[in-house]
């Protein structure tokens, strides 16, 4: 069947009011596309409706720009630990040219080149805001121009419409009209002097990146005492040497207590942003009263603030109550990724608004098994489709320099679960095959084994370019392979994944 | 126990004519080094007998030096891959600061960094040529000044003494005393013009390496229909293609059958080359009596020509005759390591010399395996030790640019083998995680699946910088993960592992 026609004739049937397809999905970010285009794959009538971008935050704001920002500061920081190599880096990065590639990479903030991957597998697109009517597999769709229109779903309802940015409620942190990760990783000029809040992945990584980028000042402000909170404790403490050897201020175990916009100046088109921080005394015992020009701790002046302290379901306008969910908050599913508390099986949530894992691949992943629980799809040995990977292997990797890439549990994640773990950790620059790569390579190699199956449970590659290291553990960990039997898998010489071999002498084999 | 108190008690009793040891290893490798260090971490005490250098081919004239003479180049490339960071690189690499990087990473070519490594385990070490003297675990050492003694293990032998670099009976080819993996590796300027002989991963490397190091012309010469003709016929091409792009001659499909060096000149301090290719149409036509200024086909001038094409196992002095063994074989082992023809379990062999597969990663995993077999060494499952990998999953990384990462059978092996396999490709410069990495980023990603189990058999990444990837399919093999379970391994996004997922996608997951 020619997709064309296919698409054709599903888009004229979809535009009646009420028009029934078998599956509609909300949100046409990566998770919302892949259970649209998994479901049409199998022969499903799909309609996905979109308010913004076909392709979602990730394409556009997220991961693909960022990443394209952090980039050339990364290879050239590892052209700069090779001798030889080192003195052909003479010339200075052009942000300009950055830019214009993060442009291209963004396709212009159009979509156009998305939308073909879903109408060619015949998916219906409509561009509107979907809401939940409350009749079960109903949507009402609201287009730009106010026109509105009822959907039906035969089988199912999927909600994919991600998460947004949280702003705090900082004393003049909303009125500062601050960079999130959309402002920043979109941004056409680098700030002379940037502040972030938060540590996190997102915070981190834009960080690095302007501070590489050209800003002469980053300051980064994060609440805990170290950054990347929830990896091992060594990846915070590696990334926040590496950062302040790159000349980033790393504020630890403080906040921002109150920010200020000032008028705009030649130099500052947006003006000037003057961020409080608590002092390291005790931010909290301070009363509200004190705000102001003398609300006590340290100030940092900058010419943009972004704010990565977290994201917040994108629900708002979703309809949650008329179902009986609460608004506001990530939508809990089970391990078919079907919505809890809602009857009748017909709604159901992937990717960042079921808060499972914030991350664009685990939705993805969530997209995949959801399409094949609404189609019914066993695997070969008859198995019915489930969400294995969010309770066991979830892989994330922080674009930093040194790059923190890890999956499953920490150490520490995995005591307060209960298991009887031993870890053992090697340096990643320990190997010959990071020796070769440069000069002063750093980093932590470390694997978490579950002593009573002698299985991993997780493991941490900290390091430059570590990122396409956490497969083979993702791997490890999804197929329970004892350790025994990892002996057998010979890293090749001289790779970094020679580390393996060590953690796994380490262990004792 | 203090290791410098054993190591001289050690060293004491082994000084004595006909001292008796458990274990001798002759040969001071990369698999001889952890044969000897794993016997001794065991309690065993270990005499290893080392000619030339503690470290072996390995660590002064094989993957260390070669690939410290890569970096340079492959770290830039990918920098000019990168707008903005391409703009950075305005001058040109420095070979001078390279060769100083590769003599330190070689120690200068002493030992001295690389013995306290056996000797603080334990282990003694005697310098001299170990030859098998017929009798029953009994060694015969010749130092360099003609002292001659004699060992004996109460237990085991273990020849480990590599290969070395072929000379095939081209004419003239011995007389022009050509470069060879060593003196390639040890070079201290850079050849105008290189002609290279062979085009399998050392004659790859090294022409690339040179190339991107200044060398103006390089010509390399292939036997072969294409390159690296033991992988994947893409690999080859890939190869090829990023060669001529580099400005590299490559004249597949046919060889030299005639070089001579010229008197030095000025320009030449050695004296030019010039190499006589057979001709497209019948080398072997050609009588030997055509040889010589007219010999017929294409004359290719450089400054210095490479051989690599191929190994020789380095058995030359070892006394193979005297333990019934044939003389300038690779000595073939079973899954025990133990040599295949001589009585009485007490000569085993391991690394380059056994012959089962020429790489460092190898030879020291058949050292793990061979020590845990002399020691009765057994896994938690009670098992004794035996060689898995070298029959299921020998990975290997060429370090050209493109890499070629792979790892167990080619499809085409496979289906020689008699298995019933599928194999699926997929572009490794398809996934976004390719795509913010650089421009222009090509390659293939290719699975091999035994459809009778459903697990791989064999996997190869092409494209820059995918030496990591290949471990994450060296544990799906050897670990036989069916790929239902694979599927739940996501891959972290936007990493360049995201091929798996896109790679089971076109299997049919």
């Amino acid at each position: 069947m020619a997709p064309d026609t296919q698409a054709d004739t599903r888009a004229q049937g979809a535009r009646a009011q009420g028009a029934q397809v078998d599956v509609i999905v909300i949100g046409a970010g990566p998770a919302g596309e892949n259970v649209a285009g998994r479901c049409a794959d199998a022969g499903l009538a799909v309609t996905i409706v979109e308010r913004e971008l076909v392709g979602g935050e990730c394409s556009y704001w997220g991961c693909i720009p960022s990443k394209t920002l952090i980039r050339p500061g990364e290879v050239l920081a590892a052209a700069r630990r090779v001798p030889g190599a080192a003195a052909a880096v003479t010339g200075a990065l052009d942000p300009a040219a950055v830019f214009t590639r993060r442009d291209r990479l963004v396709g212009g903030f159009s979509d156009d080149s998305q939308v073909p991957w879903l109408t060619d597998k015949g998916v219906t697109l409509v561009r509107g805001t979907g809401r939940l009517t409350g009749r079960p597999r109903h949507v009402e769709v609201t287009a730009a121009d106010g026109d509105r229109r009822v959907l039906i779903a035969s089988r199912a309802v999927v909600v994919a419409t991600g998460s947004r940015a949280t702003v705090p409620p900082i004393p003049g942190l909303a009125e500062a009209d601050p960079w999130d990760n959309r402002s920043a990783t979109a941004a056409r000029s680098v700030p002379r002097r940037l502040v972030v809040l938060g540590g996190g992945a997102v915070g981190a990584e834009l960080a690095q990146a302007f501070r590489r980028l050209g800003s002469a000042e980053v300051t980064l402000v994060e609440g805990s005492p170290r950054l990347l909170a929830r990896e091992e404790e060594f990846a915070g403490e590696q990334v926040r040497a590496a950062f302040e050897a790159d000349g980033i201020t790393v504020r630890l175990g403080t906040r921002a207590v109150e920010v200020r916009r000032s008028r705009p100046d030649s130099a500052t088109p947006r003006g000037p942003v003057t961020v409080t921080l608590a002092d390291a005394a005790g931010p909290d015992a301070r009363g509200d009263d004190a705000r102001g020009d003398d609300a006590g701790g340290e100030a940092v002046v900058a010419d943009e603030i972004l704010v990565a302290v977290g994201r917040t379901p994108a629900t708002g306008d979703l309809g949650l109550a008329a179902v009986g969910l609460p608004p506001g908050k990530f939508i809990e599913v089970d391990d078919r990724l079907l919505a809890v508390g809602v009857d009748g099986g017909w709604l159901y949530a992937v990717g960042d608004v079921c808060g499972r894992a914030l991350l664009t691949h685990m939705g993805k992943y969530q997209a995949r098994i959801v399409a094949d629980v609404i189609t019914g799809r066993r695997d070969a040995a008859g198995e019915p489709a489930r969400d294995v990977a969010d309770g066991l292997a979830i892989p994330r990797v922080t674009f930093t320099d040194p790059q923190v890439s890890a999956v499953g549990l920490t150490e520490r994640a995995a005591r307060e679960a209960g298991l009887a773990v031993r870890a053992v950790s090697v340096a990643t620059g320990g190997v010959a095959g990071a020796s070769v790569r440069g000069e002063g390579i750093t980093g932590t190699s470390k694997i978490v084994v579950d002593e009573s199956r002698r299985v991993l449970v997780g493991a941490t590659f900290t390091g430059p370019d570590t990122q396409e290291m956490v497969h083979a553990a993702t791997i490890a960990i999804v197929a329970a392979v004892p350790v025994e039997r990892l002996w057998h898998a010979v890293p090749s010489f001289p790779t970094v994944s020679e580390v393996w071999l060590r953690l796994l002498e380490e262990y004792g084999l």
